[in-house]
């Protein structure tokens, strides 16, 4: 099989996925101008094409970011990695002695959505592969993916919840057979996507998974279709179901408040972020893209019981089996 | 000499300045009604007040927060600070193989003040003691004092930067005899309080030390003292000289700019906010007063040549000497 091929088969899977859901936000935004932006790094060690609304009639902020980056293989990394990948995995054969040799090697696409309206979920989403190569013959070493999608709704309608989930589930037993696969990378998303300071989940789940392969490169790539498209499509549904809900300065007041969490997460737990900001050089405005437009921190605020902003939090205390 | 009345009279000054500051803000605020909550750890092993202004007429939202919490010495804290402490302190004394005897005492006062008006600056400032006892005896082994003060305007007004900074200087060469550590602190300042990630100093500066004795309690107490004062006294001179500036939709928009360039820094960078949010069973509320009420994030987004606000970004790429 080559190898060098399946990647070109990847980066098509990205880029048609980053063009298609950014095509489907403008079935409702109607007054931004897209922002596209093609990057390369001054080294020549990575590329992307950064696709942006901002202050639209529909979206406050919306990014989906393609990136390509390679990097040297670095302690710090390799450890990380190392305690991720399942024993016997190809990183055994990787010279301790001798790191400098190998390239990591980064492919994917990135999404966070911010509607305007405080009855549209915000969506995430990331589909990427990792490759570890070395550098001088280019050989591989060792691949996997990586990646998931995630809602977090600011008020909470279990249906959209539920529908959410249901067709993510769907979208990975069609591909594997059974849902062994949805349940732990679901568990892995409720244990992630969390504000550990504050023992509260950013949002209502979906799958979360940093170091996957199945039986073949087809299969695996099947998967990553499968949850991006299932992504794609209930988002879009629950949009159209939630988009003419209509709303008052308290929605909007709670959702910017809610923002502030989003924030807080990825800007104190977020492993990529965290990556990104850390990565020489790095592409900032691509990597902040995530962050909304509009953020509010009131002190110690608590929504009144019996409200629906303290019911999603309750539920954001305690995640929830949704299917 | 009793050091335990010491730190009696260091919590004296902390009240006291507490008190001070908080009700120096309410000869500008006319609106909101002060929020103090006294709260106290559920372990008995800390208490503080916690003193906040949120959503007035002249303060977007301010607090003014006390806090007294001992914590046993780990590993980790024991490192940090030996790791900045002197050679041949009293740190050398301690059993590093036998750190949980021992207990780190914290006490102090730290402050940060949003105003509405884009043309009153955001302040930020902390004054504390740091001591290691041996939990059983009570006996002290070592102790210090940390803090300092900072500005963060929105739009610069030179003149003001000068003068808060001749006045902190001012008092630390009234206490010490020269400029020396007015010069030491002031560049330690410009060196930590910096959004790495984007190579940008957070504001104008002012001075930070983590780690310092003089030659007697006494004389530590009033350089913390004159550095508090000369804070308080200088940023409500500014205030006054601004607070009845006009300003406009595209002024508040960069205000929230640039506060969302304050919520980075300090969820990414700050190691007292790190501190606060990995201690267990933190106060979350108390340590997050710092951020914001509104901030905001727009994608790549660059001020034009030759306005207010490409110049104070071209200020806080490259530190100044004020005076």
């Amino acid at each position: 099989m080559d190898l060098n091929q399946n990647e070109d088969v990847f980066s098509a899977f990205v880029d048609e996925y980053q063009k298609n859901f950014f095509d489907m936000l403008f079935r409702f935004e109607s007054k931004a101008e897209p922002i596209k932006e093609a990057w390369t790094r001054e080294d020549g060690r990575g590329h992307g094409l950064t696709c942006v609304i901002q202050d639209g009639n529909f979206f406050e902020k919306a990014g989906v970011n393609v990136s390509r980056i390679t990097i040297p293989l670095s302690q710090g990394i390799y450890q990380q990695m190392k305690g991720r990948r399942v024993p016997g995995s190809n990183l055994d054969q990787i010279d301790m002695n001798n790191l400098a040799q190998y390239d990591t090697y980064a492919n994917g696409v990135s999404l966070v959505i911010h509607p305007i309206n405080p009855f549209c979920p915000t969506v995430h989403a990331n589909f990427r592969t990792i490759r570890i190569k070395e550098r001088e013959t280019g050989k591989l070493i060792d691949s996997w993916f990586g990646g998931g999608s995630d809602l977090t709704p600011i008020y909470l309608f279990d249906e959209d919840a539920k529908f959410y989930h249901q067709n993510i589930k769907d979208a990975i037993v069609e591909v594997t057979g059974d849902d062994k696969l949805y349940r732990q990378y679901k568990k892995e998303c409720d244990e992630y996507f969390v504000n550990h300071h504050r023992k509260e989940a950013r949002g209502i789940g979906g799958v979360f998974y940093d170091d996957f392969n199945l039986e073949s490169f087809e299969k695996g790539l099947q998967f990553q279709k499968g949850v991006a498209y299932a992504n794609l499509n209930s988002y879009e549904a629950i949009l159209k179901r939630r988009k003419d809900t209509p709303y008052n300065d308290e929605n909007v007041r709670w959702r910017s408040f809610r923002r502030g969490r989003y924030a807080e997460f990825n800007l104190i737990h977020d492993r990529g972020t965290k990556f990104g900001l850390m990565t020489p050089d790095a592409r900032i405005e691509s990597i902040l893209m995530s962050l909304p437009l509009t953020a509010r921190w009131e002190y110690n605020y608590h929504p009144k019981e019996g409200t629906e902003e303290a019911r999603i939090v309750g539920v954001l205390l305690k995640p929830v089996e949704w299917v």
